[in-house]
């Protein structure tokens, strides 16, 4: 196929944009802001199934795995597929482009080929991964593609209410005993569109963002423990107050960035407990979450290594005892410089200002980068809001976006 | 009576001890720790009915006003009473001395007196206040009494819960319609033995402190606004994190005690909550508590202009919206000089080394103290903690805070 016939090619922006309406019809909640889709819920399964159906629609085979992964096939060509999706899960009250649009957009590709008559030489396979957003604690659909995890793994998965992602999926109809791994060497290129969910393309007025390396990120659980006792009659120098030292530690969040921290560097709390949290009792213990990301693993490394310096200075200064219990450490994934290659040529052939840039947040499109050539197109999210009902982004950007993507589903499977 | 018999007088430790283990057998609740007798529920009610039972035991007679509040009256002598008592009533899993200490030690007071063959000049009264922890947001008893609140009052107040004062009083029989205030004439004196619920008295080896001033306290609930974000996408520099203006708050305590304080001033965050309060979120929103007290209202209100202008500061550079809601702002209250003159006195003359010092914590006395004369007597607590199972009283303090509250009843009733 001819570069100047991929040029060409354009998606059905009423299309594209009448599937995404519809599927977030599905998790709409009474008194709950945003789309709830939340991972293995009766929503999730109904906007996998109506996918299905738009998918048969479009003349691919469509199935849906044992872990909840959805694939809609057009069986044409021979050797590796290209693949291209996302996930349609949401967090609670989650906005309604992230994942969804990648889905959508690689289901509008294909029918936007098959309406051009193109005839691929290699299948592509248009995916619906399960449970993106983590509830059980990893990206379980693109991790089981790949045979990171399996039915082990599965038995021992639970959510944060401690319902088990077994039993969560058997009430579903899913068989957690059943291996769904597929071979790595069946897959030529792993696609995926994806809001930027943050607010660099945004300010930049740049439609399009393609990712080179997904941050690392490290998340601790930090305990800091002191005494609990009476805010009136504890004098000041007579306190082991775990609120001070956490705040100690927040305050100190500057310094270490200028210390240790590049362009890329993020470093959050967002989850603090006091105990026991009283106004008038001094904190015997503040529980608080740690993130740190970078897209250098040394990097990642001196900041862990500043934060926990700085997390015992404050616990000295304040008299404390601390913990700090790393709940993960993922390292940085370069995603492939040739596809990464490609893709800007796409964008820039279709005259649109495109930029090499990291992720911050994680994607699908990782795990597959572990196993075979992948490659992620970002379009910006307005005001860089996510995971969020105000989550959005243009409609003229989206429709550069899943052109983009279009473009490069084509090329890659011809 | 001669000093010298005054000085004389002893309680009986045995039987103190033996009420003070008899009322905390009411109020325990299996599975959870420490003294549960929460203002109006039924192990409140069962205590103050024990404690007419023994007042009545020891030739008193014993009534429950229309609040609660319980009165045993030593009929003897005429004209304004001696009163001395505190409260049964406890925090949740709270700790066996807070206000128990105060009630169960004027009844061993007045029996020790009658045991010595004392005859008062005046009535003596042991009282048990209603609601001194506050359930329903004031001191209910001590206020109802002073005639500080009344029916009105009685219809406005709710719990945290959103239960109504006047509905959890008629369930256990009382009338939130009754007038219960007492002429302030009637009362000679007001009399508290308290545990000082802070370290200060143990640590320094010191075994009674004297009260002479009651540290004011103001109340805020502040609200930082920024914006709820993707803490892997949102650059550092483009967030407004609420969780960083309250580190940065939190870590100016120093400096504001160090530029506004005196020795007796506190200030403490004891309460945060976090919006959305989620590891990979940017908070939106910290809302948490700040309580400022000190013995003198001009150091109140510098600490309170210090803490205002930290906290604008902390808005202004982490790009923030900012209000300070202040829940209640009570003045110090000053004890009366000659009675604590008196108590000193009494205690040195029992051979107890004795302190002037401040509370930090609000008392039944302060009530009083604005409609009468009164005095408070502390004891060491162990470790300074109160509020909470462990708090405790070697047994030989409490003997000797007894005592003296003892030798104070009978030289002001004769």
């Amino acid at each position: 196929m001819s570069k100047s016939a991929i040029d060409a090619l354009a998606i059905d922006l009423d299309r594209l944009e009448s599937d995404i309406e519809a599927v977030n019809g599905i998790g709409r909640v009474a008194g709950q802001p945003g789309i709830n889709r939340v991972s293995f819920s009766d929503a999730d399964m109904a906007g996998r199934r109506w996918l299905m159906g738009r998918m048969e629609e479009a003349g691919l085979e469509a199935r849906m795995d044992a872990v909840g992964n959805v694939f809609g096939r057009w069986n044409c060509g021979s050797g590796p597929v290209v693949m291209a999706g996302s996930h349609l899960d949401t967090v609670p009250q989650g906005g309604p482009l992230d994942g969804t649009l990648g889905v959508c957009a690689a289901l509008e590709a294909v029918r936007a080929m098959k309406g051009a008559g193109i005839a691929p030489a290699r299948p592509v396979e248009v995916v619906c991964t399960a449970d993106e957003e983590g509830r059980f604690g990893g990206m379980l659909g693109s991790q089981a593609i790949c045979g990171e995890v399996g039915p082990d793994w599965i038995a021992r998965a639970v959510d944060d209410s401690g319902l088990r992602l077994a039993e969560a999926m058997r009430m579903q109809g899913l068989d957690p005993e059943a291996a769904v791994a597929r071979d790595a060497s069946d897959i030529a290129v792993f696609l995926e569109l994806h809001i930027e969910q943050g607010p660099v393309l945004a300010r930049a007025g740049v439609p399009i963002g393609i990712v080179d390396a997904i941050s690392g990120v490290f998340n601790w659980t930090v305990t800091l423990t002191g005494e609990a006792n009476h805010s009136g009659t504890t004098p000041m120098d007579g306190r082991r107050d775990a609120f001070r030292g956490l705040a100690d530690f927040g305050a100190a969040i500057p310094a270490i960035l200028a210390h240790v921290g590049g362009p890329d560097t993020r470093l959050t709390v967002g989850k603090v407990a006091l105990d026991p949290n009283f106004p008038h009792s001094i904190a015997g213990a503040a529980v608080f979450s740690v993130i740190g990301r970078d897209v250098d693993e040394a990097v990642m490394r001196d900041l862990a290594g500043a934060c926990r310096a700085e997390i015992l200075e404050a616990a000295d200064r304040n008299g404390l005892g601390s913990d700090i219990a790393e709940q993960s450490w993922l390292p940085p994934t370069r995603l492939h410089d040739e596809v990464a290659g490609r893709l800007i040529e796409i964008a820039r052939r279709s005259g649109l200002e495109a930029r090499m840039m990291a992720s911050g947040a994680g994607h699908d499109v990782q795990t597959f980068a572990h196993h075979c050539p992948a490659g992620l197109i970002f379009v910006p999210s307005i005001g860089g809001i996510s995971h969020a009902p105000a989550e959005w982004t243009d409609w003229a950007d989206i429709e550069r976006g899943a052109n983009v993507l279009t473009r490069a589903i084509a090329a890659f499977a011809t």
